[in-house]
């Protein structure tokens, strides 16, 4: 089969022919038919020092890419779902399933996390393994390049909806600071959820015109007026009941914090690479904001609530995906998805 | 009356007489029976760079003190509840009532505070005036010293129990970093609450003390061990559910989030004079931690449980008193409050 | 001034002149400009067994009626907010201010609840007397006959968002159960709440009419399906998240049970006039439904949200106020409101 | 192996020689040490109307019993934990695992749950077969025998600390109605959580000894004085923030609405034969009640919880352990287990 591998540490990847892995007790073999790219596709295809030190030289080569749609063909012994034939999307946290948090109803927080194209091979292949619990059937509804942006999609819906969320977002004005894809999908999500005002912070001008057509009421440039006093004064000065942190940058959660009103909540999912300092008298604590970290999706209910918020156009996100590439025009895919003027970028692979 | 009042912007106080003030609409004139000293006192006193910052020399004379227990002795018009006789600890944080925060619920984060014996003339007087609503009638089983340490107890009540907290107490390891007179009463309300370990972080010894006499299972003197590790080490590597912040201090916040169990929740109270500086990746989002900014008392939910957690004797607070001294003896007072040997010092002032 | 008054114990009322009253302590006066006929008044009007026990020939004569908008225009002593001259719409349930609950943040559940329009003199009438804190300045943006109606809203925006609500509206199946006005308001509030599915049920062709005009998924009459099944159905036979119960009818209580999925949520606000009979092992504890009464309106937080869903046309009322009287036509108002064909009908009394 | 089952649709069991089963796919065979008796089984053994409709003639014969404690012997293909010779207790929830509330976080409450000892053979025998992820590994510290009572200690637990609850046991009163095992297991836990009194109301004068060993505050017999009346009593009219209802009996659930404070939580456990009437618009919808069902044992907080609270000894429930039998006395334990003078019987069948 085809496979996208890293083979060097280095920047590039080379579509290779491997041999068609067989599905081992508990797995499922999946035939790939649409996979996105992710923004740590483009650290590992650019081979940045993240990926040096995350992935390293020893782990090469083998296949990356984990945002993937599907069909089942084949089962290893012991698994009863999904059946072959059945269409799915993957879970990419690899969860071990018997930790204390993945026994206790948390495994999208588990200790002994692996994630998909980055510590297994992945799914820019035309074929991926996955454990079959990591499966979930796509409503027919949801045709396949969007099936395969279920995964990131799952993120918005995360850091929207964290189990406890307070405040919530219907009624609420919500900031998303970063209109990334992620960041775009969550304009969506708060505009579907009923948010009062959807305050949309982006400094790339397409990205900000992508999160408009996605429903924000109101698109802030960060080089040309400040974020925070933008939320302000959109807020008659009281701040948004919801900040929603997509960039990862240690400026911008500084003014997330800044932007939030009392008793607000500010969801971070964006990774900043180093230390981020923060005002916690004045914007945290005598605020009583309250922070929730947010990683990957609750299993499986931000993929229940993404099947619901796709398969019903309740958010429709064909503005997001901007580019569609087969396998094999593999470096134009990656252009694009780091030209600055994308969304999402989808491979088509298999029968999709 | 008598009143400890501040007349030169420099350390020290004068016990001056001065006129009963006469409480006006929706006020009442409170008999001071006992009044502790809080660390905000002590700035005060010593006039610190911050008491010179926030308090000022325009307002000066004034009479500080916030902690405080008395018996209603005359109110304004308009006044139903309290009325004249009952005993009453004083809330004070003078909240505005009519903000979007007073009125839905949350007039503890009200967005135009003053504080008592901050902003207004306090309670190291014979008398002090106080909103009505401010006033909390006193549960008969709490002997005035106890009842004017009930504000600060409502802190570490409000840190432990924030609404919406999520891991709660009970059945969790609860860490607390700092044991000042808060963190002494946090340790004694995790133990109510059924916490499974309660870890007390303290480098003064005396301190130490306090916390094992409160109730801790395990004293951590960050100055002879790590404390990251020594959570870790009594959590099986897990790290602790609930992490209590008293201290204040950036290093310990960062230790703070370092033990934290993934999922776990950080409660901030302490509050750092400067930027605080963390490792969001790693130590909240991945973790999904919590964190949860706390400031002053849930009203009155907070003073609710205060007076079971004290009327009942849940919590026995007396090891924390560490010293009483008459009005005129304030000198002595304050000396006892800042020697690094001492709990809380509570001032006693008219019958009580 | 005018006043519409119970003046015997029968069926009607009397369009009288008494005097203007004068606001007290912590009360303001209020020019009506709208005020909307509730259920309850239409027991009152016909004088029901409910209105003979629950209100008594021994207040009469009284002036009822409580859903109300109009401009302050007397304050009592002592009453900083609202200032004369500010719109307002009244919260009617009039708390005591110092029992426990109204001193936790409960108003709302006061144990010394009294009723405006029903325990004192209410709305119909020129002008109104209230607890200056139960007066709401209401956004220009609401115009007075939908000001009237933001206390009814109220209770629908609490119905489907009480504190601590679990599953939330969002991405849920949703049952109304019975679409009298609050019904018919709470039809929008969950579709502005981005419901996967609204499911309205009433055996009022009229009004099933409105709740599609509100925006229904799906309409039931229950003389011609089994709403129970009609939910199943529309659910793949999971049954609803979450279902709203304004009919009071007890069978349609049981049955609210009965269309419930496994964990969601049964919000009861209609009151049934005796006992309901109800099957608790399979269709709530195996099912570990939660079951929620629901009374008034959270203080304010209600009234928050109903403003910004009212303010910003996120939900459109205009088609549930089906009639418009002025005062002295109350006879036709009336029985508008009682005809089975009508939404909600206001009564224009001043300069509105 | 021996194995104690039901061989006619009559009282009675018969101690019979059957084959040990052999561990399929994903299953563990568990050598039992320890098993004790549920009410379910008293209805097994005694074959009344439930346990003739519920399980029926056609499945004998087949051998009853679930909770249990015991040790991996055996593991079926795919399982890699728990691994042989660990020590276990068993989830008798035998959930599918694919369900939308299994693959949501909810598994207790799957929708094609089945039974250990109801639907498939149980564990009054020396071996049982166990799907691998409904056993728990016990901490060392808890001995067999109260190991085995973990699955009933977890239903304690759960309706203690149902997800989402509030109010919270810390700082409630608490009325526990019905002391059987499970009532007596819940006193025990609301102690430990630091509720301000514990109510228990029990007609058996065994069992009230017992609460009162468990630390109940306060001991209610409902032949000699009003349950309602005592709790009002206790709480100044108020009544119990917390009721945990253990009997299932329709008129004590009426109780319990009516003792329950406005805004209270009604936890029910206790499963009613037939339907109850409730007045739910005095004591339900006007106090906004939360009415909580509750079932089986969060999957696996509440497991965890019930290790900490038994393995710290923060709750002993050996007064509730008032027999033990070798397997072959089985009717001096199931009369033992019948005769109200009991708590929890505990058969020892292997090692433990």
């Amino acid at each position: 089969m085809r496979a996208l591998r890293k083979t060097r540490p280095a920047a590039g990847a080379e579509l290779a022919e491997v041999p068609v892995p067989t599905p081992g007790p508990g797995e499922v073999l999946i035939g790939v038919e649409a996979a996105s790219i992710c923004g740590t596709d483009l650290h590992i295809y650019g081979w940045n020092d993240w990926a040096a030190k995350r992935i390293g030289p020893a782990r090469l080569p083998y296949t990356f890419g984990h945002e993937l749609a599907g069909r089942v063909v084949a089962a290893g012994p012991g698994v009863r779902h999904p059946e072959p034939g059945e269409f799915v999307a993957a879970e990419t946290h690899l969860f071990c399933g018997h930790c204390g948090l993945c026994r206790t109803g948390k495994p999208h927080i588990c200790q002994n996390m692996k994630i998909l194209g980055v510590d297994v091979d992945g799914a820019f292949a035309d074929f991926v393994l996955l454990p079959a619990h990591n499966a979930w059937v796509v409503d027919p509804r949801i045709p396949p390049a969007e099936a395969s942006i279920m995964e990131p999609f799952g993120n918005a819906v995360h850091t929207a909806f964290p189990s406890g969320a307070d405040p919530e977002l219907t009624t609420s004005t919500v900031a998303i600071l970063g209109c990334g894809p992620i960041g775009l999908f969550a304009v969506g999500v708060a505009r579907a959820a009923g948010a009062r005002t959807v305050i949309a912070v982006e400094p790339n001008e397409f990205r900000r015109g992508l999160a408009k057509e996605m429903g924000a009421d109101r698109l802030v440039d960060p080089a040309q007026e400040d974020p925070v006093a933008a939320v302000l004064e959109a807020t008659e000065g009281l701040g948004a009941e919801v900040v929603m942190e997509m960039s990862g940058v240690p400026t911008v959660i500084d003014q997330g914090t800044r932007m939030l009103q009392h008793g607000g909540r500010l969801s971070l999912l964006g990774l900043p690479d180093g230390p981020v300092s923060l005002d916690l008298t004045d914007q945290v604590i005598f605020k009583e904001a309250r922070v929730f970290g947010v990683t990957g999706r609750e299993l499986f209910r931000s993929w229940q609530q993404t099947t619901t918020l796709l398969a019903t156009g309740m958010v429709d996100v064909r503005p997001v995906i901007t580019g569609r590439f087969p396998l094999e025009r593999f470096e134009e895919a990656f252009d694009a998805a780091g030209s600055g003027r994308s969304g999402k970028i989808v491979l088509s692979i298999g029968a999709g």
